[in-house]
């Protein structure tokens, strides 16, 4: 029974907690926060002990930790926890500073513990589906990879400010499902932005809408599209053109009810934003986890993956300021 | 090049028109009609002549005619094209009358001519490949056949009353449907239906929402179910559970926009009626009757398939009444 | 906490084990089965306690059973536990037997204790937003019901043998579907089947393939179609035309994955049998079960309507021998 | 009846005497070609005359001209055809010289002439349905645009050699298609692309997989995708995103018959290449063409149009070259 404690208290750590107890080989032994009162409210829901995350990782009887606390504090928690011997699932990005990523993967690297990095998308039974098709050469060799991830409505400007921007906070889930499913790190990467959804954004410096248009060294070609705002709802799809088909991820709609009148033919939505779409990816996230820390501890998502998507974001980020293409080996 | 009359010169007749004039192997060289100036006007349009149907069937330069006027006078015609030599291609029904029709067929045989029924479905893309793949063996063997064809409105109840009712009128389509892709007529045949959408069909007799269900004598199953309103248009599926697996003909659609907004996600509605979904259909059937006539004169779709659909019809006619099944040798 | 007791520890009854440990109001604290072995084991799962059912039933501190035992007990154990004080959620079919079914309902009645049958399939997610629309007056009223549903394959001959047949074991789903949406109780029904798929199935006094039509008393119409084998996997789908437009419930997917080679556009398969397709349901009935003994005992699914369904399955077994429609009212 | 030369006898050329000589209001009066033989053939197929396009230009009796001749002779032909008072319908692109087609539109203003180019898609009614609902405001406003093309093979590389390269020759549609929709040119244009589907092409100094971004002044984007070889078919797709919902135009199919088997749920391919998908749009096209040029005079698609689509085919392929984004006021 693989113990855990639970660093964050916040909405996603909220999710993780759920897979944590759900599962039959983990044990949510404590939970912290920043603010006391959250740790302690979510640690009595799940029936577990409030602490302070120093305190957890100085507890020899915790085993793992997962990270679900504010981005800045990833990498220190990262290299504290794996000094102090344990596992780590820390959510994503690994670090807003490339600089300070690689440091972290130096160190932690070095302690020898499995990290993995909570890439949940992977784990959706879609995307899984379609990796495995690939990989089973049903469509022969990758050519074109097209990712469309719009969400359905901007966060506050608030937290855009904090954010580190649209590449790193929002289209990283998607710089990692492309590395995912090539196989392989493009060499360079070019974005085009605006601020077309909320002008607040743009005044703040970032992008609410983007394109990325990535190179590989074989002459693959990706694309990935983002916007903000998809208006009918959260918008996950992936189109993969290879040398001899292609497949399609869909959206997966709120239920397969169909109806027809006299102004058309109407299917459900997509189901709304990630909590409800990527729910039991959380789940098979965990579980990967679990087995992969209770078998060999080779994680299917390294801390090397956190970085590389990194820096796909830091090269996107200076392509749209310098508006030409960045080479990932510049960053 | 096959010389052809047309008589009829009502809005079937006008498809059949510009199907005979456009096909390169057939010439329209006269249309007739019960009212004179229908007939010289669809005459002048498609640049041919008006005259009677009987100066036409005495002409002995036309080789063939089209029969498409009211269905009262179609066995009689028959029988007076094929005596004075001509091939036929008529509308459906043959008859209202299942005896007329039966010594029709039998008269019309004698003559030796070529005549084919204009079941226009049997000759639409989407029924044929369906047709193609069950025959290919891609399902396996037919168990399960379920057809389904609404109207997307009632037609005025004074037609009604000379329809000869929905199931000689509308399904007899579905009953000749259920012979092509079947192949081979029913055993017994068992009707129920109501006048749900319109009272008065009720007074008049009718019904204007019906199912058939008929058995095999191998134990296949068939249900057809048929509306006159579908409320949101033209609605023609065909479903066939085979021992392998399913095939189904869905519904065309007026075009492929898809529209996500807060409502759904919509695309358009099925393309509206007859003309519209069958417009190619009727060019295939009278290239198919060309093709037949000018070549061995085996006709696709035979007299035989036209009296066998309205002895189905027959036999739900009075299935309905009798509240029991209805054995397809007792009528 | 509603403290349960499970009688019946087979496969159902895992899927329901499930449902009440997850449910944060109600405690499984007891399982019973005709195999002693087969109790301990389940109950050794979720951490609970292997006994008899007289003994659950007996115990006063145990507020309610989930009845998942073979369908020849039903009717014995609802009517002890409901004598008991019990709330009861029993599977269906109440009985094999229409009459027993009757002095149940009249026996469970007396006690006053709430008594729901498992109808899982009205808390699947899909039917329920199809009948919220209905209700919702989205189609207008309802006209022609058509439900589909194929099982993947055929159970065993000894298993067909004690089941009751196809219309009490696997179409009574359906018929309880039907008085689910058109809220109310067919006036006659009518049943055709055949043993195409398994000729065993026939000699043995079934039927793998039916199909069912039945009429209401303002003319309504449904049909219902039944195979025990679809080959593609299960098949559940719903379609109800209405008097302004149709609503659909089309299958669930195994996964979004859509792949395009010069075969065709391919999609998944529909989520394999009942297990995976209604899981999410087993739980929500579940919820509805403790949410009405914990409130106001008004169960959503009534003993009333299990005796309804099995009314119907009777008529339909009833009309497939005498080969004529059967009135409800005569059963 | 307006009187038509049609210069050209190739392949698409004759898609185009068939929409002349189908509509009512025009005629098919002579037709031209580089060997003279394949014009006579055509002619004599027509039922008209095979003459010599100086003819035909010379000739006053002619009103328009239909310019379906290899593309290094357009922009001559156009000058030609509207010195000598003709309406010209030109097949796409006017020049592989963005300088000669400037020349070409400058003297054809001159004329007076009513210059139309063949950018058939406009008329598909998928895209005009599209554009219909994006104009009332469907989906508010446009923000991403998304087209997807992608032909079932790539062509003889000797046919790449004399094309212009894929973004003149194949794109261009795609330029047009963005302007059409958003109603405006781009600002600026990047593009990448690599011969990853036949090594050929790439020594033949083009590319066969492109992604072309443009970004516009009020911080709209496009996003272009095409490749030479989709494997299994023809691939015309467009996807908007708006301020308040998506529209997508999807792939016609040869059928709408669906499969189910094992091996998952298959639908027909997506209809082959542009002669079969676009056949309609063609006829649309000429009958837009002739409803100008007896009308007003003002055609649907400009040679204005056709100019700023050269133009930014020209950006595409100097921002593939120098490795940055172009700007289409330095074209």
């Amino acid at each position: 029974m693989l113990k855990v404690g639970l660093l964050g208290a916040g909405r996603i750590a909220g999710v993780h907690a759920t897979a944590i107890s759900s599962h039959p080989d983990s044990e949510l032994v404590a939970i912290s926060d920043f603010y006391p009162e959250t740790a302690r409210k979510l640690a009595e829901q799940y029936g577990t002990e409030a602490r302070t995350s120093e305190e957890i990782i100085a507890d020899s009887s915790i085993d793992a930790v997962l990270i679900a606390t504010s981005t800045d504090t990833h990498s220190d928690l990262i290299e504290a926890a794996t000094a102090a011997g344990k596992a780590v699932l820390c959510e994503k990005p690994v670090d807003l500073s490339l600089e300070r990523a690689r440091a972290c993967l130096k160190n932690a690297s070095a302690s020898g513990q499995p990290v993995m990095i909570g890439f949940n998308r992977r784990f959706d039974r879609n995307f899984g589906a379609l990796k495995a098709a690939l990989d089973a050469g049903e469509i022969g060799k990758a050519e074109l990879l097209a990712i469309t991830s719009y969400d359905p409505a901007p966060p506050p400007v608030a937290y855009v400010k904090v954010s580190g921007g649209l590449f790193r906070d929002m289209m990283i889930h998607d710089f990692d499902m492309a590395n995912f499913l090539m196989g392989e790190a493009p060499v360079s990467v070019s974005a085009i932005g605006s601020s077309i959804v909320d002008a607040e954004i743009g005044a703040a410096g970032d992008v609410d809408t983007a394109v990325v248009t990535m190179t590989y060294s074989d002459g693959k070609i990706a694309v990935i599209r983002n916007s903000r705002r998809a208006g009918f709802g959260y918008d996950q799809r992936v189109e993969l053109l290879g040398s001899e088909g292609m497949l399609q991820v869909e959206n997966m709609l709120e239920n397969t009810v169909v109806k027809s009148t006299t102004e058309g033919v109407t299917s459900a939505k997509p189901t709304y934003f990630f909590l409800e779409r990527y729910m039991p990816a959380y789940a098979a996230e965990w579980a990967a986890f679990v087995e992969a820390v209770t078998g060999n501890g080779e994680v299917p998502v390294t801390l090397e993956d956190g970085v590389a998507a990194l820096a796909m974001a830091e090269a996107a980020t200076q392509s749209r300021k310098l508006q030409k293409p960045v080479m990932i080996a510049d960053v």
